[in-house]
């Protein structure tokens, strides 16, 4: 059996366009001669919808256009190929979240709990929605909230394709063990196809592979894993899709964050299962897998609310292995079986993408994150403050490769503090990367802040005026994004973000961040990774030398660095990985290894910038924990990890620290 | 049996400081003969603290101090008064949510999937902790994230106090039927106890009381429910406690938003059942009622993961009722049976406290959310922009009433196109509140921008050039804040923040906004209740009848008016509220007789400012859906309620349509 598995990347709410791709990739998985066709999770409403499931409407039009897509399809000529599609159903209410009026007292009244919307699959085969699958496993932590919006399904959907048997499974599924893979071995099924919108992290993948493989071991059954790529606001999508046979063995893998129809040819047995009999299964998923979507020992709990046992529902798509390459379908044709044909299509073999090294994995991660914000937000172009430091010259040279430099502007924005080989630093970077560059002095419009401020009787110093600085510059990027179009980009990185070293409407201004989630010793990794990326290439590397090795500045007062407020960044970058990224208290970061007084030191900045995190921008993530729906804190907030109770603000007026 | 219900404020992750105010209320409520007080949900954390459950050290010190908490009560001479206290516990691990690194691939291991964090209540008695109830019903929608954090209970704990068989459960167990209240009728109870942390939307409190009454009716005993008050970010708690009989009788209601003691005596039957009888219940709560915390038809899909049978647990804390008024606990006493005394006091009836309009409860639910944030995050002071417009004015209105008048700042910051009346208007309202007023005008540094951009070649005209002012006004608030420590309070409206008519990083800028989910047609409102109010109290009316009078302007260009740009806010209003407040698509809108041009209009202004709302204030809760974690859109969205698909940009570049 030939698999083409679509890594495509599908846009939030571009329904009838998502419905396109579908039509264009089905159609080159039937010119290369397969037999079913796979595409992620939700591709056809995008991934994910959010609160957008509670519109009817909404729901309505994924409802509709999966159908008229059905029809499409066959109208292609593409009716005798399977095609297996992520998409929204319901089967009861969608709009649970809401009520415009609330009209007197309720009765108590038996609900139909377990009907309302549905993280679906379907398979389109003649013309017609032929069997649907809804999710079973749904993810509520991390990114995820899948409980506020669906109700979990609890039949395992069984087609019968080219007289093999091939359970639909959706993403979550396949991170828990007992689940709908075990019961597809009760089936006796031959293959799972596994439909994913799996975000990016760091390290995912290689989790990814010994998930699947062990799946595939307790199915019984080959695995067919497809993922989406592309960015979506602050996850990006890395495809990474995969075939595993029944042991477990990797038979082909796709290319992370690219565009692909994995294409490859299986051995499957095929079914002796009488394909009328549906029925209930005898697994009750009540044991789990020690990992899921967010590492290990997450979606334990998740479980807890879906003990029933699953039923097994059979549906025979055809008997004999369909036709293929763009083939007509039979007049008359209802979906059903058909007359048996072979593919003469030559052997196809998806091969196996090479692995790369982390930096390449994040600098990709962080390329398609931004492309696609600017893309599917129709921006033309981005603009940056170019400081000569380091953030600014990592986030220059990543829109450049995402968007291409001409596309990129760069704001050199000297104060009467700048450096000499800051600006020098600026201009080199623009040099290097081709980058439209001009320079905008500030001095003048902060001294009108501080002349006039002060014969209006509010004088201003320290702090104050330090900050000025900074949002003078912010000020002249919205400027030039209202005049000219361009989307600001922002350039504070993780390790920033978590401690409260920036100003808020000052260098946090901007509409995307895309070192939002990398800490600060690795954005030093990704310029050292990137300028001999460009060496073994044989192009000029972006990034200065003297940005990557200079001690990182604000400049906001004479001769100021970073370590005058914060320590080294090697060892503040583990301390705030213990405590964000692992949830790790005081004591444990102590038994760690990390000097106490530093330890709470690092942990109260971390506490007390809450308020800025709030109102920063949206940014790609990358790791297991990032800023952002990921990391759900209160900004009135007293608890401090301390030995003993702090009796000091509890956070400080809508400030500062100190800034970069 | 005399009941206490504790109305108190409590603050988030101050666990020391909550476990002072248990003590100090269960002093008063000993004082006052109470034979048994009950506490708010998560009183001893304060609610939500949302991941900070994450947090091993957290949920540690949370049990810890409930402990210690036992004991300084009984030091205190409190340990013969059964005292209910929400908390958080734990009997799994509470790290579900994070990794910091992934060692290898984790194997299928069973795992304790009914264990994990919980949402508490305990019963203090003698120095111990003598019962524990786990909350079974966890909201997850709304602003709720409950699946997220907690493990639901499958146990109603049972305690016979002074003879009296009393249910324990925690507020959402109360919104649906066929659950602990239906087990509560099973196990025979004469009274169930609800603790709540029930946030305040507008008209919760008609839905409250009926709630109740059919929850009393179907447990077949008397409800006491409390609830807490106080704000906490974007959520304020308004009180509301109440006590109904078996029948569902309104017995005692608290007043809300206010701190109180409800103290009421109830007759409620002795036990004949055996107190020792623990075992399985046979109620099945798979009805659920068709309201919930949110409003009609949430939750619904919640109880599907809770469909398991309940199990009763029954804990002997006295055989008579027990002593009060801050008797001694006997010398040795270890939380069991002690001899019968009587309670001396005369009968306590906590009285009926008087409904609201809608105005005055908004006015209210504004204050006490802004004198939280203020007071719990430890600001001295607050900043406004005063434009002379009805919105600062409301907010400065409020923010006096909140914090005292020397406690306000307001700045008035004319440009070259501010009115004379804008001017005299603000200069009347600092006059009228008695707020500090200061005067600075921002033509300088606008010109500074405009000349040196344009002298640097980037030349700013129109929208740009609008936005600047806004920022510009931004920028020196910011610097007061800084310089002075004062909180900036922003003031766009939840009209207003719909349709993204505010300047990011201008008008917005701020660390509160009281205004974010009032629609503009309420801020009238409410600026006409609030002079009525003062005329009715003999004083002063804070906002001037001219800015009450006039129509709106931003000002910012000359002779501009919010119509220009926008409908008259009567006719928007209802068309936001539809669609935001209540999911309602294109078509339906249109049925419900809103024009078809003006909805599409009004609709794609509400789709495009989502990127602007990302970065917008907290600010407090009043309607069924808020701004905020209340509402999650993707900003890539391209999904539009239009008859036909819409060709054109998904959205603006990061810039404002126009501006307040």
């Amino acid at each position: 059996m030939r698999i083409a598995l679509a890594q495509v990347n599908s846009v939030v709410g571009d329904i009838p366009g998502n419905a396109a791709i579908i039509r264009e990739w089905a159609r080159r998985a039937a010119e290369a001669g397969a037999h079913l066709v796979a595409f992620p999770e939700m591709m056809l409403t995008g991934y994910p919808v959010e609160d957008l499931v509670f519109r009817e409407s909404f729901v309505a039009a994924s409802r509709d256009t999966l159908r008229q897509l059905a029809a499409d399809l066959a109208a292609d000529g593409l009716g005798e190929l399977p095609t297996v599609v992520g998409y929204i159903d319901a089967d009861g209410p969608a709009r649970l979240g809401a009520t415009v009026t609330i009209a007197g007292p309720p009765e108590d009244v038996p609900s139909p709990i377990d009907r309302g919307p549905r993280d679906a699959l379907a398979l389109l085969y003649g013309g017609r929605v032929v069997a649907t699958y809804f999710k079973h496993h749904l993810p509520n932590y991390g990114v995820f909230d899948e409980n506020r919006y669906f109700v979990p399904g609890d039949t395992l959907t069984v087609a019968r394709i080219g007289g093999v048997d091939v359970a639909l499974t959706v993403c979550e599924d396949i991170w828990q063990a007992g689940g709908p893979f075990a019961v597809a071995r009760q089936a006796g099924v031959g293959l799972v196809v596994n439909i994913n919108a799996s975000p990016y992290e760091l390290n995912k993948d290689d989790v990814r592979l010994s998930l699947v493989a062990r799946r595939a071991r307790e199915a019984g059954a080959a695995v067919a894993y497809v993922n989406m790529i592309g960015g979506q606001d602050e996850l990006v999508f890395d495809g990474d899709s995969l075939i595993v046979d029944a042991d477990g063995n990797l038979l082909t893998r796709g290319v992370q964050f690219t565009e692909q129809l994995l294409v490859h040819d299986l051995e499957l047995p095929e079914s002796t299962v009488d394909a009328s009999r549906s029925g209930p299964a005898d697994v009750f998923d009540d044991e789990v897998d020690s990992d899921s979507e967010g590492g290990a020992g997450i979606g334990k709990r998740q479980a807890a609310g879906v003990r029933d046992a699953m039923h097994i529902e059979r549906v025979l798509v055809s008997r004999a292995m369909p036709a293929s390459a763009g083939a007509q379908p039979e007049p008359g044709f209802g979906g059903g079986e058909h007359p048996p044909r072979s593919s003469a299509a030559p052997a196809a073999d998806g091969g196996m993408a090479d692995r790369v090294v982390d930096e390449a994995e994040v600098w990709q991660a962080l390329v398609h994150g931004l492309r696609d914000y600017v893309r599917k937000n129709k921006f033309p172009s981005v603009v940056i403050a170019v400081s000569g430091g380091i953030d600014s010259a990592v986030v220059a040279a990543v829109a450049c490769d995402a968007l291409g430099p001409s596309n990129v502007v760069g704001v050199s924005m000297p104060s009467s503090y700048s450096s000499e080989h800051s600006k020098d630093d600026a201009a080199d970077l623009a040099k290097r990367t081709g980058l439209s560059y001009r320079v905008q002095p500030i001095q003048p419009m902060v001294d009108a802040f501080l002349t006039n401020m002060a014969e209006a009787g509010s004088p201003l110093s320290g702090l104050a005026e330090e900050n000025l600085q900074a949002r003078v510059r912010g000020i002249v990027l919205m400027a030039l994004s209202n005049q000219e179009g361009h989307l600001v980009l922002t350039t504070g990185n993780k390790s920033e973000l978590a401690v409260g070293y920036s100003t808020l409407y000052g260098d946090s201004v901007g509409g995307f961040n895309p070192l939002k989630d990398v800490f600060k010793t690795m954005v030093w990794r990704l310029a050292t990774w990137r300028n001999e990326e460009a060496v073994r290439r044989g192009e000029q590397p972006p990034i200065p030398e003297n940005t990557i090795r200079k001690p990182p500045s604000a400049e906001l007062r004479p001769g100021q660095l970073d370590t005058d407020s914060l320590p080294d960044y090697g060892t503040l970058d583990p301390i705030l990985a213990g405590y964000i990224d692992g949830d790790l208290g005081r004591e444990e970061l102590i038994l760690a290894g990390h000097d106490a007084a530093l330890v709470d030191r690092v942990l109260r900045l971390v506490d007390l910038a809450e308020y800025k995190r709030r109102q920063s921008a949206p940014g790609t993530k990358i790791s297991v924990k990032a800023f952002g729906r990921d990391r759900r804190l209160p900004i009135t907030n007293r608890y401090r990890e301390a030995a003993v109770p702090i009796a000091t603000p509890a956070h400080d007026p809508v400030k500062s620290s100190t800034q970069t």
